[in-house]
């Protein structure tokens, strides 16, 4: 390992986003006197008669949840995106504007309000996984749909308003910024070499051995060179495939072995439910030809020190770069321990 | 005012970064049930003893707080970039990474420990504005500094570790990735235009009147159409200059002014010391020509709803595009009633 990199202030290039990141490796022995989170490790009940999102429950729109057994999704009563809104642009001089249409969906992982993924067998995780490739392959058939955005807040510090185990989809009529700019950097370079960006890093990570916490025949669960946040994972398929339609047989499993495995050792490091938020990104539901893309999912924790010490992207972060104190290499060091 | 910009889910171009925020003004109504933030309004005293801020009092590292009476600024303690460290490249294969060497500050805005800002008189923030100027100015002399980035970060809920009023200056070798963005931008507009993108749409905000929350002779405070944060705000020099060095006569206490009357109006909102992160985006002290750079003073607020309850960046917004509720027209017709 390049001891430079554990030793001096420096900045990693993220090669998906073209964006840096400022990593202070001497920093971590700054004293904390600011802001603790609250940890709420109280036990749930398997059902709560409050939670709209339990089973039999009505929810806030006077609907009823059906009894369902593993997964359940439906459209969000307070969806961030429309259908059948007026379409519109706006040119006027320098105020550029223009309608977003989408669907947004939310998905209940399991009807045991108990329960997180990292609580879940992979044979459980597997049911979301194939609930995941059902939603993007029937959001994707709606032709003014060009983007589908799965992703999880884990944790009321993420903004969570129900422990109910669950997710969001949130599709739309264009590409939001991350998909704009892992879009680009991921065609260039297929244009170019014709192989897969991540495919080349994953060969890479795979050879040196450094930041890699978990694989199995067909994942690997590693911390990005250039990750942001103190434990910042990424979940990437080795066969190169567009988006997650191109599972074949057990891999779906293996997929939802890698979620296991990463979130029950999240869980162990400092012996809480983790928070999170996580999300996968891949090709967008356009007509183009995204053959470049190659998906991958992060997962983006806050917590930095403990339970309650979280790291904060604030005035620096916001208004340059994003920063981190512990590299790299000595999260995934922790996290690898922990399996 | 456009009312469909009201209505239906839509997007806006921030035309100084390139990047989209998606706005849905519908989902203002969505109950919360999710995290409250503590809120402090503790009376502080004007000193106090274990506040390693205060006039006269020990640093961690052992040094002596001066007795100052107005601004005291110092070396970070535990500054996130290091002078004087080994200088390196790493370009191995897909792994790029890059030494960055910088020099980091305090700034004590009054030796007051129980104000903020907004408890300041213009006469009092006009010798930040001055020391903020003093800095940028000496900062710029060294060889190796390419970007000098001024900060604050306020409140708890904000990373701020101690509530003594003060700020940062964070200094560096390389463009953080804000400033390559809007360097570009700016720089594209003003090569085709010959004139400052900036000072062009502040001209067209002062004709619409529609975000405008104060202006003087010398600045405009406004919330910009692409906010994103509930209260996003900013401070426009209305005289085209790339760096606060610019400020000429009384514009100093102009602008302090402006600072005033905002973080003012801020406290008014939900009846609370208003938590944020403000900072200070100029021109670069690099060698090359940045007459294009029209340099703003921007506020990032997280609060939503009431002194409790903050909007959460997290899933969606960190793997897609930032997403808000309010309307900037709507935020910036309630900052406008409090003045
Ligand atoms: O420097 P402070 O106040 O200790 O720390 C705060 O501001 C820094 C700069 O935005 C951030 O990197 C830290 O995460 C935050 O807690
Ligand atoms: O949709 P929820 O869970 O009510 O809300 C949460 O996730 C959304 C998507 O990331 C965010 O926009 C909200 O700020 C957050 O509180």
């Amino acid at each position: 390992m390049n001891s430079d990199l554990q030793d001096y202030s420096h900045k990693r290039l993220n090669i998906l986003t073209g964006e840096w990141v400022l990593v202070s490796p001497h920093r971590a022995k700054r004293p904390w006197q600011g802001q603790n989170e609250a940890v709420s490790n109280e036990v749930r009940p398997a059902h709560d008669p409050n939670c709209y999102l339990c089973a039999g429950n009505k929810r806030i729109n006077g609907e009823t949840n059906p009894n369902y057994e593993d997964v359940f999704v439906f459209t969000n009563d307070f969806a961030a995106l429309q259908t059948g809104s007026k379409d519109f642009t706006i040119e006027d001089g320098l105020l550029t504007a223009q309608s977003e249409h989408g669907i947004c969906k939310v998905i209940c992982f399991s009807p045991d309000h108990s329960k997180s993924l990292a609580e879940m067998d992979p044979s459980e995780i597997e049911k979301v996984v194939i609930a995941w490739q059902r939603e993007y392959n029937a959001l994707a058939k709606n032709d003014f749909i060009e983007y589908v955005q799965i992703f999880e807040n884990k944790g009321a510090v993420m903004g969570c308003s129900n422990p109910h185990p669950h997710g969001q989809i949130w599709s739309q009529s264009s590409l939001p910024n991350e998909i704009i700019k892992k879009d680009e950097n991921q065609s260039e370079y297929f244009n170019k070499k014709n192989r897969s960006l991540l495919g080349d890093y994953l060969d890479q990570e795979l050879s040196k051995q450094e930041r890699i916490i978990f694989e199995n025949d067909a994942f690997v669960v590693l911390v990005p060179f250039w990750a942001v946040w103190p434990y910042e994972t990424m979940i990437v398929p080795k066969r190169h495939q567009p988006n997650i339609l191109g599972l074949k047989g057990h891999e779906t499993l293996l997929f939802s072995e890698a979620i296991s495995v990463l979130t029950k050792v999240y869980d162990k490091l400092f012996n809480t439910s983790f928070p999170y938020s996580s999300g996968i990104h891949q090709a967008p539901t356009n007509d183009k030809d995204n053959s470049h893309w190659h998906w991958h999912m992060s997962f983006y924790p806050p917590l930095l020190r403990s339970a309650t010490v979280k790291k904060f992207m604030v005035g620096y972060e916001m208004f340059g770069s994003p920063q981190r104190d512990i590299t790299a290499e000595i999260a995934c060091e922790k996290l690898k321990q922990l399996i």
